[in-house]
């Protein structure tokens, strides 16, 4: 159902950071590069540092070395507050638009009951019904809420599809590797990508790591 | 009153659900079509999922099937922000204003003490005035708070006369059944509508039941 | 040192009431007709109804019947945010710079030790200067907040002179007749006004009464 | 490094006031005059009376006396929400490319473990390792919040070169002195700025009696 699309793969900061790091992992795994950052006046007023090197927080839009029509989008963080979500939202599908891209596909964690580890949505029926027949099942009910939402939600108003993948998680850890693990498999899948899966747990022990190093705003 | 006139009754989400219980099922009972939506960057920033599909939260403006001069408006939620509430009612009133439409009346709940069931409010003299001659009892003072206020006290910087219908309720009930019908019976005499109240109950309770079903944003 | 300036006074709700009643009291007693309205989307989103009458809340600038080179400006209520606030300051400012104003004075109160009935400020060291060869005490230090600090603070961004008056207050009162009296008659011989300040009183008495009645936002 | 650069220091408050009172001080050893003021619509809304002097909250634009090449920027607040310090710092470093700036350089504290007394960071890896041959340990990792960081950070998207200076600092006094005194150290000789920090205990000390008096908006 993805064959002759230009696909975008979305995975901002959530629930146990699930869509963040698989997006991350297939960046590093597909060897992408920054095409486009994206600022918002909404980000955190802040900017990190690292190593002496101090970066504005930002989104940035990646295209991976050797494979077409795939770019991956990922950032440091959700805007703050919800006029600054959508408007960030909108810029970034204007950019993809602008880019050629014809579906978008946000990642995200679920927390409910459920038997199953993936779960999909669509913003147009055929879609949802695709979805389906790949073998992926639909999301009965529920809202998804920030960046991975609103960037599928809005997706029709830039004449393009827009999906959820959701995996189920506890949303007690702060990085569940489990989930982003089995969106990738669900993403390497569905798309067809040569990754190796199996490198996923090194990579995120380093980011849990990070993660649980506090890093508060400690100077102004 | 309002024979030669182009009306749009307007309910949204408030106390009781009253404004858009009511709205929704003049939507249905008058079979309209949806002819706009409304987004607003202060809409709470999620999507809803039903049966696999997401949809932005929006508000529509909708269109008989055979009722000339009339055009329902409902929506999902309110705006999140003042300024946010402020916008999308100008949005809409500017919309309305180039579709003919004359006169704004919004729904709502009244709770206090009172002994009508419903009462109304005008933006000018010679419209309240009138709506007393109707046997709406007037409200004597008070606030009318969010879109349903807005909408109709913002009118008449559109050049449109703004009304506001108020069902007494106890405030208590997510859903104030009686008092929607109670909203539903005034506007069929006011309007002189052919609908069947009695069809209110059931189509109630169904409403009731996905009110309380949990639906919080537990995915991201 | 007014004698040939066009003066605008505002008094905006805040601690006491005072500006607000005072600027209230000035309007009726000039006999003024409002001008111009102003409208903010920070203002509550609400409209106020009485007498079956809604009307949305707004600031209004008034003209004296037969006073020359004077405006008044009062409004329902302060904007609810910052953004807003300093919004609809410029926008009055603006329209008091067109209207030929060159002097603004806000009336506030004034919570602190002193013995002084009435303190002023001014934005420049001339008018502080003639402020006080008028006996109007300055303000040592301190500061000024809401609508009635920015529209004297921002006036010199529109080439007028701000000043305010302040009158000492309890702050414990929601309505502080005795502080807008002395606001009132310190008024009254800066601009050399023909008012009657003792029938003060029973205008605020009725102002107290619709003050304590409960208007909260219980329709919706 | 700086040699053939046209620097702008900046300081705005912040946790201890380190950055400000360092920024304060240079001004007045440098003899500078206010070249331009920054307003924005997020400033705590209020007016600073001083001897009966008022004056709206800004940001300022200082030039020294004798010393070319170099500008002096600090302000009174940080503005009150994130969307009007993104703002605000946008339409500082658009001036500042306008004087010809090349480099912003911000002073903050830093509040953690470190045996450093000052600390540094870049916005390109050339400019951090320069920081570092002139004997600036580069902060490893953190954030830096607010005005101080958002001017550094955002340089580089203005063709500007951004810094931040960071005095080690226990973080708990209102004016930490030491740190500031430490932050001037730094500078004077960073810029081989002829000054005399020894004078810098009394100006502290007088601010600190400033800072000390309560200040709160008790008028309206």
């Amino acid at each position: 159902m993805f064959a002759s699309r230009f696909i975008c793969i979305c995975g901002l900061p959530g629930i146990g950071s699930v869509g963040k790091v698989a997006a991350d992992y297939l960046a590093t795994a597909l060897e992408c590069n920054t095409i486009m950052p994206f600022f918002s006046h909404s980000f955190p007023p802040q900017v990190m540092v690292c190593e002496g090197l101090a970066e504005l927080m930002h989104a940035q839009l990646m295209r991976p070395k050797e494979k077409e029509n795939l770019l991956i989008l990922t950032g440091d963080a959700q805007p703050l507050d919800v006029v600054g979500m959508y408007g960030l939202a909108g810029n970034i599908l204007q950019a993809l638009k602008e880019q050629g891209v014809t579906d978008v596909i946000t990642l995200a964690a679920y927390v409910g009951e459920t038997n199953e580890t993936i779960l999909g949505t669509a913003t147009d029926l055929d879609s949802a019904t695709a979805l389906g027949e790949c073998k992926i099942p639909l999301l009965r009910s529920g809202a998804i809420g920030g960046l991975n939402g609103l960037l599928a939600g809005l997706a029709p108003l830039y004449d393009l599809r827009g999906f959820c993948l959701l995996a189920t998680s506890s949303g007690a850890d702060p990085v569940d590797i489990q989930a982003a693990t089995n969106l990738l498999g669900a993403i390497k899948e569905l798309f067809q990508l040569d990754i190796d899966i199996t490198l996923m747990e090194p990579v995120i022990e380093e980011q849990e790591e990070i993660e649980t190093k506090e890093v508060d705003m400690n100077y102004r």
